[in-house]
């Protein structure tokens, strides 16, 4: 078993919360690249170099640690939600470090640490560890902008020492991430660990509708191209037609929403707002892009609006590596006998991006009360240590 | 029959449309204090002055002609919204002018010319009318700011030769001001004149609707508190609830909308949103009120959501004074037979807060393509005239 120092792991977790810390219970905000990630990126790379790794940071701002030769790599992201949790991805981050540490000082076996940069998506969706793997070319990365207009571009330019290359994926045997559940399940069962079958796919795009500008007490109700009244319209007929074609795992979401001019007294005349959809089942992701496309185009049609579409951003659904998984199934029946289960992944991972380029496996501890993305987000200390513990028995295994 | 010059009065409209001229077809960029606002005034208080009237402007920049003794009070105001057309207000304060000329060249009778100061609310709603009103006291209109945080004490202190006091109200026998329409009924109908019987009473609120914020991807649909559903819902059931208590000239608007944290991977878990609604009866203002706050207890309660109501804003609906608007009618139909009609305003106006100093009436001309509160807004010469007519016209009867 290698050498892992639960409090050492536990003191690096809450000094990493120091970094953007919400000042609202252990809540954190540290979106990528502002200047609590660039200086939490910083800390991490002293880490990574007092650990034994060699630091190379990538040309996007993902941080790596690299042990020498062939190494298995584990890690997930330090970026956070514009008001996240402590351990959404930081967990990841700090568990693959203390694995590695320990790693290093029982002699092996060579364990390399990675923090990709904004898998939170400011600008993308799961930004740095898609562009390392192909799946977003740094060109198109470089022209996304965030909500206030900022450029990838110009956010990686803040992000000192960064390499001019990338780092090479052939070194490593695998991945491993270990991450809270984000959800209600483990917490509401009672089970220590989840471990991961697959991780679902997402669609994402942004859907404008342009109606007509009024004076919002001259133009009777009859006359209106009312652009919020068009996004209620979709919203309903998108849950009807839904019905007969979702699962209960399928979830759909309308995040974001600008109206424009956003006037309590001016019938709004533009809306721009978010739908994004997920689900395990890459057929059942293209039938409700159709069933989306089709309800805004008869909204727009009947109501008489100007209809356009963003970019689709989406990943597929991915299944994890039989391996890996067995790894980690065992290591962890071995732990918490009876107390663990496996499960689908509802949020999106790096290890989706990662999984193109070598075998991919995950992790799950539980989320008190499923709240995540919200500065209440917790899990019990012990449940931490549990998932660390796995992850190491499996790295020994591995070996 | 008054003396009233068409040409000398379109030939004025046209000067007053220069100062601000937006350099897009005849709109004007003119809001309150504004150099070209205060040009204007200046240009203004010098046309009432030629035309023999003496000049007072009020504290709050409301530039008032007047003419000796008791007489009959007429005019709008010459201030626009930040993108605004020639006629918003304008059309009222130079017809007045000249029947005031007309009137004098006549000896008689005895006719004075207003242009308030901020109808179009750069500060607050219909200011300069409603200080002169009592509606709003000056000391708390000076803590007004505009939307760049300008405070309304420092905007009126640019206005010169103002009067350290008000004009008195009781020199006025009653008011009379002209308008466009700024809706599409007379331009549709193919009527050259609206007799305005009503002010429409208007009713404003914001409203919060708090559920819980959570990740969009493994938060079950079961499960959710999602915010911007509940606004959705709401929406829907209001129409619903509404449809056997409202006219076909009631209005109701959600102009404005704001999510929170507003980001496509979260589940909104906070919606603030405007609800305005605006009819003739304010019975049916209170009983629509009474549908909104039970709707979003209903909504909020089955959802589980934390429900706040924001303030009541509110101007009660204003009957126009029979006698004005007997003279109007009757100079409608012998002028244009047939071509005219009754109708409430669905927009507020000065003659709103004017009203609970005197006997008040308005008339519409129309406006092309119901376009208002844009550079767009035009009204054909010919059917300005016949306005500017009748006025004289009922003027004259009311001597």
């Amino acid at each position: 078993m290698l050498p892992i120092q639960p409090d050492r792991f536990l003191a690096d977790l809450h000094a990493l919360r120091k970094f953007g810390a919400a000042g609202v219970g252990k809540g954190v905000v540290r979106p990528a690249f502002s200047e609590p990630d660039i200086a939490a990126r910083a800390w991490l790379a002293e880490r990574m170099r007092e650990a034994g790794l060699s630091v190379q940071i990538d040309p996007v701002g993902s941080v790596f640690g690299l042990s020498e030769g062939q190494s298995l790599l584990m890690g997930s992201h330090s970026d956070s939600q514009p008001e996240g949790g402590w351990l959404d991805g930081a967990l990841g981050v700090i568990a693959a470090l203390e694995v590695a540490r320990a790693s290093v000082e029982a002699g092996g076996p060579p364990v390399s640490v990675v923090s990709f940069q904004d898998e939170e998506g400011r600008f993308g969706v799961t930004t740095g560890s898609a562009i390392w793997s192909g799946n977003l070319t740094l060109d198109k990365a470089d022209g996304l902008t965030d909500r206030d207009g900022v450029r990838f571009a110009d956010a990686r330019a803040l992000m000192p020492d960064r390499s001019d290359s990338f780092v090479d994926p052939s070194q490593f045997t695998g991945f491993l991430e270990m991450h809270i559940e984000q959800g209600p399940v483990l917490d509401r069962e009672g089970d220590a660990i989840g471990v991961v079958d697959a991780i679902v796919g997402i669609r994402d795009m942004k859907i404008t509708l342009e109606g007509e500008q009024n004076h919002a007490g001259t133009t009777p109700m009859q006359g209106r191209r009312d652009a919020f009244q068009a996004l209620s319209r979709f919203n309903m007929l998108i849950a009807e037609r839904f019905a007969n074609v979702v699962t209960p795992r399928t979830v759909w979401t309308i995040g974001h929403v600008t109206l424009h001019p956003n006037a309590s007294s001016i019938v709004p005349g533009r809306v721009t707002f978010s739908m994004q959809w997920r689900d395990g089942d890459s057929d059942r992701l293209g039938r409700m892009e159709q069933i989306i496309r089709d309800t805004a185009e008869d909204v727009a049609q009947s109501g008489g609006f100007n209809l356009t579409f963003g970019p689709m951003l989406g990943l597929e659904p991915v299944d994890m590596d039989a391996r890996l998984r067995d790894a980690l199934e065992q290591a962890a029946e071995a732990d918490v006998p009876g107390r663990w289960r496996t499960m689908p992944s509802g949020a999106l991972h790096d290890a989706t991006n990662v999984s193109e380029m070598m075998p991919v496996g995950m992790l799950f501890v539980p989320s008190i009360g499923g709240i995540s993305h919200a500065f209440g987000e917790d899990t019990a200390e012990a449940d931490l240590v549990t998932g660390l513990r796995v992850l190491a028995e499996a790295v020994d295994a591995l070996n």
